[in-house]
């Protein structure tokens, strides 16, 4: 009797929790979006949204942790129990990073809409950009519903980001040694391409997160690296 | 009797993980400083040690993961131990993706070798990665002596780690628009420089975790962010 209580009480408690997980997805799916969206329509207003929210981000994510500790101390989980929690944790750190990133590229736009447009580059990172906000609304509706086939291929999805991003890389490489003036721009697009890339990598942390909750499996060790810009060289 | 023997328990098992930590704090700090003298000497012996030792320090947090998730289970902390034990996680979380940075700057040593070198930035992007290891060897100290002064310090000093890599982001500019044929080592000279900029960052991020842990106060609200590149415009 007294066992069902404890189990219930958690149950309970960490529902609020999850609930506020979903709040912050939700921002941080808008963020994305926001943020090449004002890119790519030189929309400064926007971006200045976009970085004035990323303190609710913030927020959510210090409440989340200090309720994960209270949760832990006040109901001493262990076992499965024990792993969701600390998984909350990851999830909502990972969170707050892809906010951070768009919060970033929000910055950037400011000095872009200053400088000549760099042919189509800007379209492309809104797509890239898009890949990466379908793949997080999958990964959290993957936890929601403890759906390791659905985080397995959030995790396959990632390598398309990386392709993507080495292409974006390869072009602005071309942009400026085709026309050094491209080049003060091309570094601050090459900048927010790899902001993209790196959250996929992050929102890839989620769904690892979702599987190893699920099936006690860490699929992280067979996770591909498929940046291969660190070796590209193209000969100036 | 029985609180005493808790304590203790809890104790000795927290000194075990925190031997743990120094431990990964040891090679993530060797790390810094091989990735950065092989980029310099050009070592590609030096940089694949690099490369392959990461495993080492990615294998330290996973076990440092599952032994904090052990000692909850098992004693149930709470209060100010129950802070320790997550700060534990915080901090080797921040530990890996420092190695990680490590390892994607040894990764471009390769590359680097194969094209023709630019200017002094190589020994600018050492004395880089020298002060953020000084900083993470005084956040780790700081850490074990719970020394919140020294923690504040570290926090300081990464204004000077970002004014560093401000200047490397200009000096990168103005290379690639003097000459074209840099333009490919100046966008890997500048991921690297980009790369201990952050890898400073999770520093900082440590000698929080530090500050928190004894004053119960956050001082990451005042962080000022010092990277001023995003809204960076050199014309070309």
């Amino acid at each position: 009797m007294s066992e069902q209580h404890i189990a219930t009480a958690f149950d309970r408690d960490l529902e609020a929790i999850q609930a506020r997980i979903m709040k912050m997805g939700g921002l941080v799916e808008a963020a994305i979006s926001d943020s090449a969206r004002s890119l790519e329509t030189r929309d400064e207003e926007l971006a200045e949204q976009v970085r004035a929210g990323d303190a609710a981000i913030d927020g959510l994510e210090e409440l989340i942790n200090e309720e994960t500790a209270r949760l832990i101390a006040l109901r001493a989980p262990t076992a499965v129990d024990l792993r969701v929690v600390l998984s909350v944790m990851k999830i909502s750190g990972n969170l707050e990073r892809i906010g951070d990133y768009s919060k970033n590229i929000a910055k950037r736009t400011g000095v872009l809409t200053q400088l000549r447009p760099v042919n189509s580059s800007t379209a492309a990172l809104r797509r890239m950009a898009r890949e990466v906000e379908l793949m997080l609304k999958d990964a959290l509706d993957a936890y929601i519903q403890r759906d390791p086939e659905l985080a397995r291929d959030v995790i396959g999805r990632d390598h398309e980001v990386d392709q993507m991003y080495n292409a974006l890389f390869r072009e602005f490489l071309t942009f400026m040694m085709e026309d050094p003036r491209n080049i003060t721009a091309c570094m601050h697009l090459h900048f927010i391409a790899k902001n993209i890339e790196r959250m996929g990598d992050h929102v890839t942390g989620i769904a690892e997160q979702v599987v190893y909750l699920v099936t006690g499996e860490r699929p992280d060790e067979a996770r591909s690296k498929a940046d291969t810009t660190s070796s590209s060289v193209v000969e100036g």
